[in-house]
């Protein structure tokens, strides 16, 4: 863990081109995320992200997930997390699930980004599934991970419009940008301390 | 039904307060409902909304459900709808469920105004529901009446954020504001004659 006056380190998981991990960096850069990027972990060797972690300076670790138990890999990633010191560690594109040995070891501290306005349209292909229930309004979430499946509590959300001649690929942009508006912001509100949770509300502290 | 040159008619069903029956009320006197209010049946003889048909000049009526079984009482609905030559059924705080005789006599003709951005939080208490999700963003729905509950698609939706200090009553204050907003520019919209449905989704054609 970060000692007092250090900031706080960010890991990143990432499966794929890295976008959100871009959007993170770039807040990180501009000191506007509250911390630092300390490590970035991809599943898949060829992930564009790794080489965006690189060019920020940031360590970038291939972990191969094939071959092994879910749990096996969740401690490679856990061993690495732990070796930079990681406080917060958030997906960005990470496509596997987490097993609870991850999720205890950062308890509260594990961040997700959904391309939804959750509890609606949990799992894969959320905006094709906004879509076609032909939703006039759909969304961004930040929550925190916990085991069941995008259902932890909310830390952030932005409503983003369906447009008439929306295709699903063009909803996707539109609420991806919201994504990267959002995720840093959370990052910051995470890290800030200032978060109190009554039942499942994640509630920013007020000066007192 | 109306004739070539009259303005549509719209049947409202209330059961309370009739906030949403005023909305429509008030947008058909400022010409911007694209119909006007033909009656208003309330299964409550108490309903304050019976009081603001009067007021606009409105037929009210009472029709009693207790003691009768659901598809009894929808018949006697359906009468005094087709007596008014009724083209477009609106819920407005109707807080019965409807029965097929009803929904089958208005095919893609039943409107239903519900306090989420559904399909999220269906059913009772919605704002309350979203409230104690957490969730940053709610909303207003306004659908076409399905023989589910909550279903039908998706005429509009308008976002309305959850604030930190909000309470379930001033999260369900802002939504009901929402309401009002939509729900005449949805009933223009289906009485338009302009929407078009593919699949679940419903779309505004635009001029050739």
């Amino acid at each position: 863990m970060s000692v007092p006056g250090d900031p706080a380190r960010v890991g990143v998981l990432i499966s794929g081109r890295g976008s959100n991990l871009q959007a993170l960096l770039d807040a990180a850069a501009a000191y506007r995320l509250g911390g630092r990027v300390a490590v970035v972990v991809s599943n898949v060797a060829e992930a564009a992200g790794l080489e965006r972690a690189r060019r920020a300076g940031v360590p970038a670790i291939v972990q191969d997930h094939r071959g092994r138990s879910r749990e096996e890999h969740d401690l490679s990633l856990l061993a690495h997390l732990q070796a930079h010191g990681v406080d917060l560690v958030c997906l960005a594109g990470y496509m596997r699930l987490l097993s609870p040995v991850l999720i205890r070891a950062y308890p509260g501290r594990v961040l997700n980004v959904h391309p939804s306005l959750l509890p609606a349209f949990p799992g894969l292909d959320a905006q094709r599934q906004a879509w076609e229930h032909g939703v006039k309004v759909s969304g961004a979430t930040v929550h925190l991970v916990d085991e069941g499946l995008d259902t932890g509590p909310i830390v952030l959300q932005e409503a983003v419009p369906v447009l008439a001649d929306d295709t699903p690929q063009a909803l996707a942009a539109r609420i991806l940008e919201a994504e990267h508006r959002i995720y840093p912001q959370a990052v910051r509100l995470v890290l800030s301390g200032r978060l109190v949770r009554q039942g499942r509300r994640l509630l920013e502290e007020t000066a007192p």
